[in-house]
């Protein structure tokens, strides 16, 4: 393991950014002290208690000592701190200017700037959380619905970690009792027993891989949001939709660090799916101006949503814009929306389900709030298994543990094919190693460095 | 003065608005451990020492003890407080939704969401700040300049107020005296001696006052920024002026809470004159699109302006646009500014110069990075007096200690008047006694419960 000596002094503003009544500057490392002592005027930081917070101001000792700001400093000491590191935050008043002006006087007094995520690196670098616990941190704060909460702190608590583990244990039990076997080929049956042992172990570990992956497609849109394109050509009531889904407390707007207001995320629960909303612009801005190039727009919203709800005008007859949109719209997951069903209908529903005679049909009049429940129920059926108990069960929530459990699984095919090939058992047991390895790269018991610097990247600044 | 024992337990978020590494969430009351402790699984929080900080979690006691999130709860205990009264701050992971979950918990147990600025109310309430004090609190945090901070925190640490106290407390002793001559007018020259006295301290005070609102207009700037509108014709050079302004990290962007996104605030500092840019989102729209409607656009920013940076192209003739805008502009402080003089000079200075014969013209070329530092400087010079240390002296920043100084100002007027006409002294008296009490209302010592309810109401949330 890692000793926390070999790292520098960093510091972030670890709150969100933007006005507001507190702000905090977190200051994390072996020279913590060293940097936070001439910044601050009131009590010996050094000598007060752990876990206490300490009134005072913060001064420049380059400026005469100006006041800076009025302050509260928690005093955290190593190993029982986030980092397992020493760590000071000072609390200061959540201006802009002064609490930029605070981290700066960190960072001229030895202080570097913290990375996105180098904090929860360093917990981790520190043994303090594993990489999966690790990266629960960020879904926690990034969170869209109560379930998504749950799952985050669930794997926090290291309940995925835990899973993991024991299928390795049991592994490298069984890699201990093929070296004996190989060790001693004296006894009879060395060879049948261990490839008997190698090849049901391999099954039961599969089939609690197979078991953990049926959770991921779930657990990704827990975690990341099911990407969701409303089109349809103009006033067939995509910014009713839009409006409807969200407002009632609903909405989680979003707001990207670092980029412009056009990339605001939008996202809305609906029935605890969470919805990351595509191309909302697009929808606002056409509401009041000329919509000329709706099919275009349209089409690259399709792109890149895993649903699209399409929105067709019960009251008009289909028009070649429609079909043009529903033929576009055919290789993905979609429910068309039969819209304003309270004028009297006058699209042909005979043509409609004669185009797409597998789609989910749902009749709405939006701004009569007719049908939006059913549309919901109907979202989340078609993305929620019912059958899993997501208050208890462990799930896979993203991308890189989801990659590594396939390669996991591949290793142990290898390993069960090779047993039926009547492979030599020094060659199945590198395979069964090989899917001992891949699951400690979940956990973080085995890691490369690349990958764990590309992992905390994706974090916000200061945690 | 009120005692603590009115108030209810409010609580709110105290950090800004979106995702971070850390959010806070804000209790203040007398039942604050009954609040937090049923939330609370760790320590109990009414045995543990007052400025300690606590390791534990938040669970809802109303869904089988779910844990919501993890957390470190810091204790504070009346009257050491930001409000005098017990205070309990839950630090957590800072997402929108556990962060809203933890305060909703809260909400259901007890406490009141705060209203904006209540915390600081309290705090004014409870004796622990001065009106003026807790009006630079708001100011610390908007404060968009370091000239404005420095303002800001002498006034926090009572600079101001102590100078209005002092005034006080002279007009009372002036008032004691007349008192006492009223009483035994027996003594010889009881009135004379007395209307001298009164006649001498007015003067005094006025004098004091006269000097406090010379600090006025520049420190309104300094709070409130300075408005600025950059108008032209299409093409002359605005965008480009917009961007070298809101470039080399002087722009301080600011999102007003429960607007929507158009409102963002855009400040910029220019040699600590803190500029708030007027209709960017005009000047950004227009650079890619037909810009038809210029100069109705730019008579509507002129009058929300107090600059005018009014841009011409000296490579092309005046147009009949430029001079409707030069017209439009008369009225108003403007700098003229002669953009792309790199380029060959097509425009007639002699016209110009004869069109605006009072305007400060200042030679540009923005996109080479030339007559920039000139323009920023006469921008500072026509706002900022030089003769003023800010370093140190006091200043008055706000339209509400403005007002009362005028009215104060006035009342003294009365007062030298009075005796002058020869009115009798229990008459001059009053106006004196008047100029104390308007005085008193700077400091919050005498007040009305409906101003300091909108006082603080233009505080952000969580203060």
């Amino acid at each position: 393991m890692t000793t926390t000596t070999e790292f520098d002094t960093i510091a972030a503003i670890s709150t969100p950014p933007g006005e507001g009544g507190i702000a905090i500057i977190r200051v994390s490392g072996d020279e913590v002290f060293d940097v936070v002592e001439p910044l601050f005027r009131g009590k010996d930081l050094r000598q007060v208690a752990a876990n206490t917070i300490n009134y005072g101001h913060i001064i420049d000792p380059d400026n005469q000592n100006e006041v800076v700001d009025e302050v509260m400093v928690s005093v955290y000491r190593a190993p029982h701190t986030y980092t397992r590191e020493d760590v000071v935050e000072i609390n200061c008043h959540g201006g802009l200017l002064s609490t930029n002006r605070i981290l700066q006087l960190t960072l001229s007094h030895g202080a570097r700037m913290a990375e996105p995520g180098e904090f929860t690196k360093r917990a981790f670098l520190n043994g303090r959380l594993d990489l999966t616990q690790a990266e629960s941190v960020m879904d926690l704060i990034r969170a869209k619905t109560d379930r998504s909460m749950k799952v985050a702190l669930n794997q926090l608590d290291g309940n995925l970690s835990h899973l993991i583990r024991n299928l390795r244990q049991d592994i490298l039990d069984v890699l201990a009792q093929v070296e004996v076997n190989i060790d001693y080929p004296e006894y009879d049956d060395a060879e049948v027993m261990t490839t008997k042992l190698l090849m049901e172990k391999a099954q039961e570990v599969k089939g609690q891989i197979t078991q953990l992956l049926a959770t991921a497609k779930e657990g990704k849109i827990l975690r990341d949001g099911l990407a969701t394109a409303i089109v349809g050509r103009p006033n067939v009531g995509k910014s009713s939709l839009l409006n409807h889904l969200l407002h009632e407390d609903k909405a989680i707007v979003t707001d990207v660090p670092g980029t412009t207001r056009d990339s605001i995320e939008e996202y809305v629960n609906v029935k605890n799916v969470p919805l990351k909303l595509v191309d909302t612009a697009g929808i606002r801005e056409t509401a009041d101006k000329v919509e000329k190039i709706g099919v275009d727009r349209a089409k690259k919203a399709i792109q890149t949503a895993d649903l699209i709800l399409m929105v067709l005008n019960a009251s008009e007859p289909l028009s070649a814009e429609d079909q043009e949109l529903l033929e576009a719209t055919k290789g993905s997951q979609r429910i068309v929306i039969l819209n304003k069903t309270d004028l009297p209908i006058q699209l042909d529903m005979a043509q409609l389900t004669k185009l797409v005679p597998d789609a989910k049909i749902i009749q709405t009049a939006v701004t009569a709030d007719q049908g939006l429940d059913e549309l919901e129920t109907t979202i989340s059926n078609m993305f929620f298994n019912e059958g899993i108990d997501r208050n208890n069960s462990v799930m896979v929530t993203n991308s890189r543990q989801i990659g590594l459990l396939h390669q996991a699984n591949d290793a142990l095919d290898d390993v069960m094919s090779g047993i039926a090939a009547g492979m030599p058992v020094d060659l199945v047991q590198i395979d069964m190693t090989r899917t001992w390895s891949l699951l400690g790269e979940i956990t973080g018991d085995s890691y490369q460095d690349e990958l764990i610097d590309q992992l905390f990247s994706q974090f916000c600044l200061g945690k």
